[in-house]
């Protein structure tokens, strides 16, 4: 084999799962074997049992990666993956996953073939993909007091039991609608397969420069999502007096008052994913929504 | 003017809205002169400025209503409407309902044509509309912990800040499905305009014998409306363990545990809602919804 | 075995379709054996090669069955059912279907079941279950010039290549809509998960005395489904001047002309099919549509 | 008044709307007192009373365009404005929409403001916007056999009159699906507020570089619209065998045969809108999609 492209590898785990643990050690030792430096994520390190390796933040592991060579395993599902890239997005390092269940729509290798796949991306054989990140901050009085970012949506929503909120929303300073809806969800390419398509949003493909906004259950019946272009600045203007949250990613700040601002914009960084080859975003699309079933009379 | 078809009426206002008290006024003094005797709804009474009128509770209403001959006259929109039907529903007391802004679904004579349409109804010419509703109840362990009754809606949703719910659903004693979602509506078809059109769902004529459940943002892309018979039982189980809570037309119940049971059923009684001669529930769709209008290209 | 409930048996097969014959021989034989006095359709014997049968039209059972104890045993898909149950209807005959393919919504015995399915119809263990048929007629100058009866659908469209049909629809004498769209489902319970599921619409319980219309691209946004009571008449009059039709199941009726109108009423009778022990109308949905599957992050 | 930014005008309209001409007639005096030297499209010369103006094509203004200066105003509906946008755009001649009727999409300066508008926009205040537009060609055995450009979407669907189309889908060389639908919808951000919207469709912003996907009536139910770079390839086979047709905004050829592609591309050109000063594209969809009012219960 030859000199791997990548010669630090991070392993990062879906703790919780029954058997990531024992994955992750035959794909640590397997690495080790043909010469790359293998760590662990803390949190993967302390509930699973990785002796012999480095434990490491995704902040260190950051710090560490300004140079390139590093790769990050991600052994779990589509929502250990998107947390991980959360973090590593902004230093650069690309991602691999590995599904331990089902597949999913960004972690696309069955565990079963984790040794194929990996040998061929060592070797150099593999799709990089970029995929856009939003990042938001809450203003108050035009002061920042919350800033967050997202690989697959921001939601404004309520925060308490029952009522709409009530939104403003400027783009690029320009009015575009008062929304009154149980929440607004604004998606990447990425979060388009996730909550914005159960609010009955379009899919977007990962390399479209778009995102989406998608109201969810709007009390005007015309209020269809729409597509915007990724450069934009998107203003959310909380108009309600209380109960608002927003959520990046679902990590929840709640607490929001009326006159609060969500400034939204893509992040100059992009998240980055590796594939191995022959991998089709489609074909993730057919299987998962099921394009090659006919409903009705008999085909 | 012959007698009255109806010799006792029960005003009742939106009583925040300013202009209402004195459109009760004018009807009151209207109604008093035409032999019809006047009561006031308690809290109507307590915040307009209506002397000379007995004030009563709707309850009180119903205790007296027994032989017939009640009218409720409303004065504000559907929300005062849904309040007031939803009390006066076991009683048998008919409800007119006039609109003191924007026309709407089931308040649907205008203020400035209020002296037309009484004179009708005075005179017996009027469509009298009767309206299913749904009554329900919580139970825990077999205990029944709340219960409450609903003219549009049974909406269950998460009651905290994220996350979906997880309920079980039967109907008839037989298992439907298991529907993960921001929540499910259960609807009347006086509802099926209201919070289940947002989430989707389409319309019930009023005298359809159905109810329409409709999840919001639901997590199963095919999981679309479904009608039942209104004669059905339905019993929504609480799979997820917190943060749930239901609604009667958006009077909350919060605290909902795992394992409880929503058991929903159509109540014996219907709201029964009187029209000017000559409405047509389409005219009311037609005007609210913009069916006269194209869009695209010219046409 | 007892004297079976079902002395007189039609078969009728997608012929069409391989292996349909042999299973058709199968059943002929075992009903045979059972009691069962066998006659095969006349397409599928012309068809399929099942000698020692008498072979009959479907209107030559329906004169035969006035006083009962016929069953008519379909091998094929719902397209198949749909075409028998539509002529078998008017005389009450009841339907089983069989289906060769993948399980069907209508045709719910699998083929490698039809014995144990059969044993158990013919000890009387089933459930009947009646659907409710559209029957129609299209009126020109007042003149009928064509009639005919749906179990799924009436669909009026364009015929021609291009362009939106306007359609005027009164409901029981009442103005509805003038819809602008590329056409217009009426849809029974049973059609509701066809063509209909297909433009949008909600899924309505068989058991519900409702229909429901769809518009197929409607050129208003607010355009909803809606659901009538099945007992209303739906009069849909053609105000486009050229190129619509109207299909009765599929059946297709060109050359409507401008102002000819499309009287809909549900049929006096209704089709009855018959279902193994223990069936359940929910779970050919979880199954078909996928109801147990989520979409998005890991669950 | 300065020195005009454009000399030279081009006046269409849609000759069949009453008094269409006399507009016309106003502005071309109006211009040509500003120092514009204006000029006729051949049909609308041929249908209005306009005379002293030479009369050209379309292709001749073009011809003639080349050293810029040019500007089409034309006076009608979107469909005029569409028409004659598809035959302008390679030539680069920027367009202005004066609305006879209700104001468009994209016919945006109401009727009585357009010697207010025109004023602002000689003297060069005016908002300049580019819209993507589609080239496509069909092939059969490799051989072009038609060709075609489209401002709003090309439409593939059946010429006949029942049965759905089956297309293959493939983008950028990567099969994407087997669609089976009414028909198929690809639409620039321009199309996607046309028969696309009726479909279901997104909005896509008309500054976002991506085309939609829009399946009509697809008979998966999970077959949501995709939303694609405008740079890829979209390569769509006819399957099914007969009965198929295209339509490049709405213009028809029929006579598709099963084996027959469809190509598409964005064109390298763009078609050129002119606005007044403070058009706002988000004030056009808040008024023609009602964004402003609320459903349901009062708010």
């Amino acid at each position: 084999m030859p000199f791997p492209v990548f010669h630090q590898a991070i392993l990062i785990g879906k703790h919780q799962a029954v058997g990531v643990g024992r994955t992750l050690a035959e794909i640590g030792a397997w690495l080790a074997e043909n010469g790359v430096e293998v760590s662990v994520e803390r949190q993967t390190a302390h509930h699973c049992d990785l002796p012999g390796y480095a434990d490491l933040s995704l902040d260190e592991v950051g710090a560490r990666a300004a140079n390139g060579g590093w790769v990050a395993v991600v052994v779990g599902g589509d929502g250990t993956m998107l947390g991980a890239a959360r973090q590593l997005a902004p230093f650069g390092v690309p991602l691999m996953g590995i599904n331990s269940g089902r597949l999913g729509f960004i972690t696309d290798i069955a565990e079963s073939e984790w040794h194929q796949a990996l040998g061929a991306m060592l070797a150099g054989h593999f799709e990089r993909e970029h995929r856009a990140v939003l990042a938001g901050e809450v203003l108050r009085d035009g002061q920042r007091i919350y800033d967050g970012i997202a690989i697959n949506d921001v939601v404004v929503n309520r925060s308490g039991s029952t009522g709409l909120v009530e939104l403003r929303v400027d783009v690029d300073g320009r009015f575009m609608y008062v929304q009154r809806a149980d929440g607004l969800i604004v998606a990447t390419p990425t979060g388009s397969t996730a909550y914005a398509m159960s609010a009955g949003g379009p899919i977007l493909h990962p390399s479209l420069p778009g995102v989406v906004l998608v109201p969810i259950a709007a009390h005007t019946l015309s209020n269809r999502p729409i597509v915007l272009p990724e450069q934009v600045h998107i203003d959310i203007e909380i108009v309600s007096q209380k109960d608002v949250g927003v959520n990046f990613d679902m990590q929840h700040f709640a607490d929001l008052l009326g006159g609060d601002r969500i400034s939204l914009r893509t992040a100059p960084h992009r998240a980055v994913f590796l594939h191995p080859p022959g991998w089709s975003y489609f074909a993730t699309l057919r299987k998962k929504l099921h394009w090659h079933e006919i409903l009705g009379v008999e085909v």
